[in-house]
């Protein structure tokens, strides 16, 4: 038994978001070791988070729980997934199969989050007409053709910070409408474009800090 | 002609380590268009972050501009690369060798950034024993030995959930100093360790959260 769940259209803060799949995690984990419930302080424990904060955190996907009981686990699970947009497929086009791109083609994991990429696209003509774990790669100058005949809404950035502008801007031309930048450079969309960052090499020079400060003090 | 560098050894700021990798990128993209000196206020321009700002977090690594003429722009880019750590190469081991993992050997960009990944574990018969990009798979049971020969500091953790902490604990008692987590679980390490997550699921969760809501409004 569980209470009646429901999305909430509230704009949900980013923190929230990112402490979001960590529940859900926590929540399929307890579900493989056999637990039928779940409450916000078994979390709390398991994740080192404030108890009251989970609770919070939770509110907003308005799933509540009952009082000593917790919620129901495959609810719990069900109800994160699909808020988080891991149950809908989203579909995306990839720019640059350098290094880091071709990597991502081959990462099967995105799909069981909701994202699937379609098409990639490069200029060299090595790797123009391949097919990278099934996904086709397309000369960059057919990106407006394809486009058009496809309803993707979603563009993967992995190309070299000297075009990454350019590319953005040709993306968005195209009408793109989030970019999933990887690259290490500030891009500039306008105001109705969602660009998510995701720099490996500034979360390297964050842990490369830190990690000389503990060495230092040790 | 610029100012003395040094390094300063206050904490930076999260935000400012952040940051700095813009800033670096940016300044790398004006020598490639043959500029020798940038200012904080070109750097502002370009990637739409306040001058002030700018000219704080570049405080920190010890390099100052001139009045008008700005930082050299070579000096910039050296000081940059060594104070994030990309000039000194650090050895990781990565558990886990999925899909993720798979790919992040595969991608050499990060050699450019300071990550030399010397080995990876898995317990997959069909995987250990392998060798991929050069980096050798070995079995998760030989990892004490091994880093007892080694002098690596970091473990990138890409192994499932169900095991992530279990892997965490088991490099840490190996001697891992710092954990750069891909995986959507919050780990728990002593205080001493470091670990960075990089979750590219929570960042999938905050641009789909943002790109439906973008798409409601239109």
């Amino acid at each position: 038994m569980t209470a009646p769940v429901s999305k909430i259209s509230d704009k949900v803060p980013e923190p929230t978001l990112r402490r979001l799949p960590w529940y859900l995690s926590c929540a399929k984990l307890m579900k493989n070791q056999g637990e039928t419930n779940v409450s916000s302080t078994q979390i709390s424990r398991q994740i080192n988070i404030d108890a009251s904060q989970v609770a919070k955190d939770l509110s907003y996907v308005a799933v509540s729980g009952r009082t000593r009981v917790g919620y129901d686990i495959d609810c719990l699970i069900s109800v994160l997934e699909d808020f988080l947009g891991f149950t809908n497929m989203h579909k995306a086009f990839l720019f640059g199969v350098g290094s880091l791109g071709a990597a991502l083609l081959q990462d099967t994991g995105l799909s069981h989050f909701g994202l699937e990429i379609v098409g990639a696209f490069d200029i060299d003509p090595d790797k123009v007409g391949t097919v990278i774990s099934g996904i086709p790669v397309y000369h960059t100058e057919e990106f407006p053709k394809i486009m058009k005949q496809s309803d993707v809404n979603i563009g993967i950035l992995t190309v070299p910070i000297s075009i990454a502008q350019m590319i953005t801007d040709y993306m968005v031309d195209g009408g793109i409408k989030a970019v999933w930048n990887f690259t290490p450079f500030r891009i500039r969309v306008p105001e109705d474009i969602v660009v998510q960052n995701t720099s490996l090499y500034a979360h390297l020079a964050v842990m490369f800090n830190r990690l000389n400060e503990e060495l230092i003090r040790q």
